[in-house]
């Protein structure tokens, strides 16, 4: 992960480079999240991005709340490097997005309400306590890494390079929630039980995850080839390494069945609207960040 | 930076590794982040560890509730990541500081009341609004900057190679840290309103940062050599930078009378408390993070 203090280099600001600049400086953060291309999405195709963009962005927030207040310092730093992660993923796919319709990240995500994000509910599930985390941590860093592997062959150049560094990075979040989950799974009858009941909470927000619509059709059949790593084809994936870790850890799929879920279309569930206020508050308070 | 999930490497982890091993592998802290020495702290060395890790430890807390609150996604991760190296240097020196009692890293920052934590004031200081964050962290970042680049020169091996690899990161501290000063005073009226305020309300607590006591007379005497870098050393180069970065943002020093402090023997102005409160409450309720 290259290091991004206001995303600017130290060897070439200067006062008349920053003289009145308060704004984000978009162009830059394409050359550096975007690679050089910094094409155009076509509506399909940002609709898409915003997705992906907005399930890395919630999830990113919920993890920050972590930084000093998980249960060791190691885990602050750990729960905090995955946050930053996926903050440049949403960064770079909510930058994506924006070209369609001539919006910043920002603007998308400061300034949209809660029935225009169209992230899953798996990720605006609450925090919880720590096995909480670590059971929703370990379906969403699954489902990312079947989804950017997959995305890497995409018809989209841009999607294609935004897959292509999110999976080195996704699989260590995998490692990390795979190893909580066996430490958790296989620690104390205190900690079994409470990774049980956080895996069986969370499982009703998988299914979601794996629906096609009518957008991805479109992208699916695109003439230019597909553009979409399908839903339904990350089911068997995602699942088969949920069975996998859920045997290492001795324990049962649960039996409960799914949730309505909605997210895709800007259906919510309550827990949204708290993430947004807190998220947007600041930004909504001075417009542009200029004061 | 080294990425540090969980401290764990993911092609050494296997379930054997992980069975029942709950707690912080300290050992493994030991060799990630102070190299292959070891050493045991002496208890005046132990002391002064303590103050330079909770100097970094309590700001880290205070930087991380930006992440998803900042007025920019780039900023978000920007502060997270310094937040992440604070992080980084409090646990080297945490670390260290418990050789010489047996205590860990985490039963330093969670298992130790107010009047046990020695920080000083500048870094228990309110985020108050971006600018004040801002203010605070100039401050702080040229004073580790001073701090480190001395330290390696320490004759203590462990603080000479904790303070090597933090120079490094801070310097981007300082950096970003600037390059936000000249964009604030520099920008709206509105934002060099607050970045005037927000100097001469930080300015009160630099003088702490500069004051020897006993503890570093007996370090600095020491037969063996000089192993604190001497606060009354720091204030020449601190002061005169931060009156460069002030010149360069055309703001006058402030002439507010210094604040009276006394971290380094525990005694803290009132927000020491809800910090170290929302830090502990979790590592307290499940003790040893083993449940």
């Amino acid at each position: 992960m290259t290091k991004s203090y206001a995303g600017r280099d130290a060897s070439t600001g200067s006062i008349d480079d920053l003289h009145g600049d308060v704004a984000v400086d978009e162009v830059e953060l394409a050359e550096e999240l975007l690679g050089a291309a910094d094409a155009t999405a076509s509506d399909d195709v940002a609709a898409y991005a915003l997705r992906l963009g907005d399930d890395a962005l919630i999830l990113a927030q919920q993890l920050g709340w972590w930084i000093s207040r998980a249960p060791e310092l190691e885990e602050d730093v750990a729960l905090g490097n995955i946050a930053l992660d996926l903050l440049g993923h949403a960064r770079s796919l909510l930058h994506y997005a924006g070209t369609a319709s001539g919006r910043t990240e920002d603007g998308l995500a400061y300034w949209r309400d809660e029935p225009e994000f169209r992230s899953a509910w798996l990720f605006e599930q609450p925090n919880g306590d720590f096995a909480h985390t670590i059971a929703r941590q370990l379906f969403a860093a699954l489902y990312f890494e079947a989804l950017y592997s997959r995305l890497r062959d995409s018809a989209d150049e841009t999607l294609t390079a935004i897959a292509a560094k999110a999976v080195k990075e996704v699989a260590y979040h995998v490692d990390h929630a795979e190893q909580w989950m066996l430490r958790l799974a296989l620690g104390t009858d205190e900690s079994r039980r409470r990774i049980t009941v956080a895996i069986a909470d969370l499982w009703p927000y998988l299914d979601e995850l794996f629906r096609d619509d009518e957008l991805i059709e479109r992208l699916d059949a695109a003439p230019e080839g597909a553009i979409a790593a399908r839903p339904s084809a990350l089911r068997e994936p995602v699942m088969d390494a949920v069975a996998g870790i859920l045997s290492a850890c001795e324990l049962d799929a649960p039996t409960v069945p799914f949730a309505a879920g909605g997210g895709r279309e800007g259906r919510h569930s309550s827990y949204l609207g708290y993430l947004l206020a807190e998220m947007q508050v600041l930004a909504r308070k001075h417009p542009g960040a200029s004061w």
